[in-house]
């Protein structure tokens, strides 16, 4: 008989048992829907889902979540906790005007500890209410700063890496470093910081090739070689970017070239390469060749106009992809919100393609055939299901297994997880009709504003 | 000295004074922020907004709001409400597999009374709770059920326009009505609900096209110039839908030059025709020729895979436009998302035009260049602001003072307009960094499910 345990007197076992209505993706085409099951975890992990207990997990602690849904935790893959205070702001701007009007100036206040103890234990809170569990996180330049962000995750439970950026060019004067010291404080605060907040590690974080030297990102592609901390970056995102980068970059073959010839393109360690709306044939070839996954952030590819980013060719070519919220270029923390966006941005496009009203992924760069063209003008002249856009499951997927996958096993209910699962209450939504647990799930994806994170896990840790 | 009036001992007055933060749109380019000032209501009008309480105003009650914002009362120009069970659901498919899987079996359950009004009292509380103080609502076939959606969003204090569906061909049988039947319970409602219900009144509703006989049609058409009640429909959502209207009015010139053949499309009565998304060369003309307010619905032109409707291009030839959520097409039903699901769709359309990757207006349907596709693509090739997007001041305007005109002078703080007013306490929202008024509005606008509505007062009636 297991030990039945409420809320109140709950202990920080990391192995126990969660009752109750079990949903994971094991693929980008398979939502597993279990009703009224048990969800094992033994040491962080999973170890299984069953319809009845097994005798090797009766001792364990058991938790009824009763009849709210049991999803996995969520990855943001791209997410600038230094905007955090604006969002919902300037979005009537796009990109450059929008990073010199807004995020240059809010980002100059993080030279203030203070002002970064307070926004940041905000953000930190906020992320722990959101079925984020895991998140990439972009700090500002400012190493002390950028630590408290890493202190406050790790204090919130969540898992993940957080970046101290590089600016040596090409930004207001409050937020732009010297070469040398940029490099020098990198080093160093990837020397204190690292293995020193529990699940909390540095990353890499030139902003974007505008405004980093080439000496920069020599330097950064060497630290990163040198002691595989990991990198992420913006990439492709805006157009006029795009053309800006070919400028400063000549002898790269594309905007991911560019990074690429700096070592920071997933040829060394695993990189995340936030946006890509616009890859050209070149970049479709580097992101299959590379350890890259990309972090399709489609509310903020709408807010700041970037444009319509190709994510279910990218699903179907086998780019490693996931999904990110980008606040502030996003406005919403919630990464349901992101799946939904994602679901819509797509549906977009597909149906602009299918109708001839845009051409399939490659032609706006005027490049020649590629990988994800030809699958999705393949998918779009298909009269019948599937068509090019993402379905529910692969939204779910993108955001779960998808992008868990850059912090491990992560993202799925499947044996040998790490434990990652929120429980969700959604018994405030209209329940006039009886749905199946398939439904509710899409519903409470798409009225996330409506339901409830009750309870969270990381890695097996209560942490909500 | 005016009687200071807490919450608790408000009465119904309609006249009084509201002390806060006054924010409204004049016009589309203009948004007036006044903050701490007196907004006064006679008898139910907007007797003018003053930064010092004038004499004449000292007697009436004062009531004030101290640090909230107070906004127009928004319109929602399109709502299903015989949908609202279901909204979040389905939302893999398309627009006509939507209908058959989703919409028409639900609506088939308003055949019963007790169904109806569970589900109504639940859509009216959930709309007071919003920023819409007026809508133009979708019932069902069923004249018992809709008369009690009437008398439930009547109860709940709204304004707006009611109507029972007319469908006798390709639906599924339980929502399908004989042609003579369908025709005689539409006059039967309307005497029986005209002026019955206060501030809600019948609209004639052909759901559409496919699913009306041309008996019907022309009979709805005769209804309506005959009794002087006004029509809602659907119209050009969808590109495989507008082919087959081809088919089934082979003498119409236009998706909408078949309603007017029948004198639904605004030639004897104002109509409110929703979406619009693929606009020809005649659509257009006849737009500007006659009395029709198109409902443009982004989320559910998102979601249905409809497209993206050239919102601003409507907006700078000067069509009566204003937004509708959809519910369930869209599945939210607050105004402040149709608002920056407008913004952002105008940006995807802005872009894809900008960079030459889509068309402008009219050429989808492969039409002689027309009012919109000049203007739109002038507006594109400029580089400067403003471009093709609608701005925050747009989408606000298009939900208060846009949509309104169809309800009369409604959507604005200017003197002589209906009092439809809502308080926003958007004290929620992370207030690290000061912001002026403006940017709240736009910070609440964006951030809707963090903020509240706290009072909300219909042509001078508190409501909420």
């Amino acid at each position: 008989m297991n030990r039945i345990i409420t809320e109140s007197n709950q202990t920080q076992d990391h192995s126990f048992v969660l009752k109750g209505h079990i949903v994971y993706t094991p693929s980008p085409e398979e939502m597993t829907c279990l009703p009224d099951h048990y969800l094992v975890c033994k040491e962080g992990y999973v170890e299984g889902v069953y319809q009845d207990l097994p005798q090797a997990a009766a001792h364990l602690p058991l938790y009824n979540c009763g009849d709210q849904i049991i999803l996995p935790g969520m990855s943001d893959l791209h997410v600038h906790a230094g905007q955090y205070a604006y969002r919902g702001l300037g979005m009537d701007l796009e990109l450059l005007d929008w990073l010199n009007e807004y995020a240059f100036p809010e980002e100059a206040r993080f030279s203030d500890e203070d002002y970064a103890q307070k926004l940041y234990s905000l953000f930190a809170e906020r992320v722990r209410h959101s079925t984020t569990t895991r998140l990439a996180a972009w700090g500002t330049i400012h190493a002390p700063a950028t630590e408290i962000l890493m202190a406050e995750l790790a204090a919130a439970g969540l898992k993940g890496f957080v970046g101290k950026l590089n600016m040596d060019r090409n930004s207001s004067p409050a937020v732009t470093e010297r070469t040398a010291s940029s490099l020098a404080d990198t080093e160093a605060w990837i020397e204190r910081t690292k293995h020193r907040y529990p699940g909390i590690e540095p990353i890499i974080t030139p902003r974007f090739i505008p405004s980093c030297t080439p000496e920069l990102l020599q330097g950064l592609g060497e630290l990163a070689a040198r002691s595989g901390v990991r990198v992420q970056s913006h990439v492709s995102e805006n157009l006029q970017e795009i053309a800006w980068v070919a400028d400063l970059e000549p002898e790269a073959q594309s905007y991911s070239g560019a990074y690429d010839r700096y070592g920071l393109f997933g040829s060394t360690v695993p990189v995340i390469m936030a946006h890509m709306v616009h890859p050209s044939p070149h970049e479709w070839e580097l992101m299959l060749q590379r350890d890259v996954t990309i972090a399709h952030c489609p509310a903020s590819n709408m807010n700041v106009m970037s444009g319509l980013a190709p994510v279910k060719a990218f699903l179907d070519a086998g780019v490693q992809v996931g999904l990110g919220t980008d606040v502030a270029g996003g406005f919403c923390i919630s990464m349901c919100r992101a799946i939904t966006d994602a679901i819509q941005v797509s549906k977009l496009r597909a149906h602009l393609v299918a109708t001839g009203q845009m051409a399939g992924a490659l032609s706006s760069v005027g490049g020649s055939a590629g990988v994800g063209q030809n699958r999705e003008a393949e998918v779009a002249d298909t009269a019948s299901a599937p068509r090019g856009q993402l379905t529910l499951t692969e939204g779910v997927w993108l955001s779960t297994k998808g992008g868990g996958r850059f912090f491990g096993k992560v993202g799925s209910f499947e044996a040998g997880y790490e434990f990652d699962a929120v429980v969700v209450d959604d018994s405030a939504l209209c329940k006039a009709l009886t749905f199946n647990l398939t439904q509710r799930v899409e519903r409470l994806i798409y009225l996330y504003p409506e339901v409830k994170v009750s309870a969270k896990y990381v890695a097996g840790k209560k942490v909500l």
